[in-house]
């Protein structure tokens, strides 16, 4: 029913032909794990990874939806398709709220270069990241040259999600508080390009400082800033390497006036470039690859693991509960049941 | 030498006679899982599960750690034992900016019966919440009679950790933004009771009627809130339950000034004998052990999945690279060869 009638391997060569209507339905199909969407998503992979696949994320307020809407405009100039997969992992039930934010976005749902989907996957928090990657696939099959991940927050949870990503854009503003900043710490060193968004309201050049010295703190190579002017709401500070290591630069945008854009634009190029055209972004890439793989064969094996094995966990939680058996016995003895060699520890 | 000489099993009967100094030793050793971790954990694992563990958890600035001291304040004037575990899970970088607000909570450091301790452990998401666990038993086992555990942030990585504990405590304040308070509901959903701190600001009415509406919003059963005087610093709202369920009452604190904290226990108390003594309580009890043993099992079983299979998953990982394999046929491949079956999916 939720197919209308088409299978998922009916809907595959639609996707692959551009159907935004097979597309919808593919991403419902993948992000609620319904039936035969393993099928789908293995007709589609060989068509996925040549996307530019872009991670959004940053604290609640900072503007992330607005620039997220901007970069759907600038790369519609260049003639893109964009995908958008907006998720938040941080609030299971604020879909409302933050459906707000993003009704700016909406303008372009009459442009059908353009496809914007909210993940609707909740619950276990891996999962998030392995829907979100499948989701993707999808979206890149369909022929996406671009998919922005929107995420919420600045969790561990926005730190996973963007392992599935090819380049990490994230959002700050000025004049947000020393709490949030601290928080933002291990977000910001995830990131490959910096946003100073709202950058003309006052406190930019200190909050532009604040990021530079978060970042040196964390151990983030960060180049020097040029800043040609204090008072410019867009400069480009950026980049460089000699040694081949990838700088994230940082970008001063005012999203909702379209400023900074285009220089956005370039570092999320050149970023590009540097993953496939130098010898340690190539090396960055391939190890992004497998830390993504690794992260989804945790979630699957997991999964796999505990969905055939349920009497025997529910025999092992009773003794448990009953202080019998510690957790680390019960889970050698999981092991040892699955690999049909009982009483066998690893 | 981090054991002093001491090994692990010699640890555990000095731990359980209430060496604080073997204790400190312990909890690094299982927060690492430095060499004989799961033994120690083996040797203490029967003396754990007596204590009352309450997770604290909120934004960053509602004065969690105030709270968290005045309770030991309150906790030590009855005679317990008193053990504080604090998480940052959303910042691997902002130890030192969070270790301030911990300071005021050292001034219990000369008070032997109170243990607060840090966690160290960073990385892997999953892992966090099992590392909180473990650190939690060995400080139940060095006879602590409440354990609070305190996790900074309102994200997937908390609402984990609250998985870990007898008693949520969530604290929110008044006059937080919107986006604040849209992105509290997947904890608001999680609590056991709910302290609405800094209760002498303005707007503290219509912070707890706020909260009543995100709570009826997520379908949280609420009880009436009487809110005796609407300028009471400290009014209580609460519980009942003739259908058996526990409703999660609003507790007002000003915890700065040691306000509400009597109340606040009384409904900590009440949680505890919910949990217990009714059968409904029991039964949450029980599905909580449960689900604490699966989210420990699915990180355990997939580690060692994994770290047994390094080679074949580098092999895997290349032809997911080259699009020759998608990520479920990987996942196949890995499992039928865990399985000793070669080529066997499951």
């Amino acid at each position: 029913v939720s197919a209308g009638g088409t299978s998922p391997t009916e809907l595959a060569p639609r996707i692959l032909a551009g159907d935004v209507g097979a597309l919808a339905r593919g991403c419902r199909i993948v992000d609620e794990r319904a039936s035969g969407y393993r099928e789908l998503l293995r007709e589609l992979f060989p068509a996925s990874g040549r996307a530019r696949v872009i991670g959004v994320t940053g604290a609640p307020g900072v503007g992330k939806s607005t620039l997220t809407d901007a970069l759907i405009s600038e790369l519609r100039k260049r003639g893109e398709r964009v995908g958008v997969v907006a998720v938040d992992p941080s609030s299971p039930f604020s879909g409302g709220a933050l459906l707000g934010d993003r009704i700016r976005m909406l303008r372009h749902s009459a442009d059908s270069e353009v496809f914007i989907r909210s993940l609707a996957t909740r619950g276990a928090h891996g999962g998030l990241s392995r829907s979100a990657a499948d989701v993707l696939r999808v979206v890149e099959a369909w022929g996406a040259t671009s998919v922005l991940l929107e995420t919420v927050g600045v969790g561990q949870a926005e730190l996973e999600l963007l392992g599935v990503v090819e380049t990490a854009l994230v959002v700050v503003m000025p004049g947000s508080g020393d709490d949030v900043q601290a928080n933002k710490a291990g977000i910001l060193e995830a990131a490959d390009v910096l946003v100073l968004n709202k950058a003309d309201r006052p406190g930019a050049d200190v909050a532009e400082s604040e990021l530079r010295l978060s970042l040196a703190l964390s151990g983030t190579r960060l180049g020097t800033a040029p800043a040609a002017s204090h008072h410019a709401a867009v400069s480009v500070s950026r980049t460089g390497g000699e040694s081949g290591a990838w700088t994230a630069p940082i970008v001063r945008t005012v999203a909702s006036r379209g400023q900074g854009l285009v220089e956005l634009l370039t570092q999320l190029d050149a970023h590009r470039a540097w993953l496939s055209g130098s010898e340690s972004g190539r090396g960055e890439r391939a190890a992004r690859v497998r830390r993504s793989l690794l992260a989804f064969l945790r979630d699957v094996v997991a999964e796999a693991v505990l969905a055939e094995a349920t009497p025997l966990i529910d025999e092992l939680a009773l003794r448990v509960a009953r202080r019998e058996l510690d957790p680390y016995a019960a889970s050698d003895e999981l092991l040892a049941a699955m690999r049909g060699r009982p009483g066998l520890a690893p």
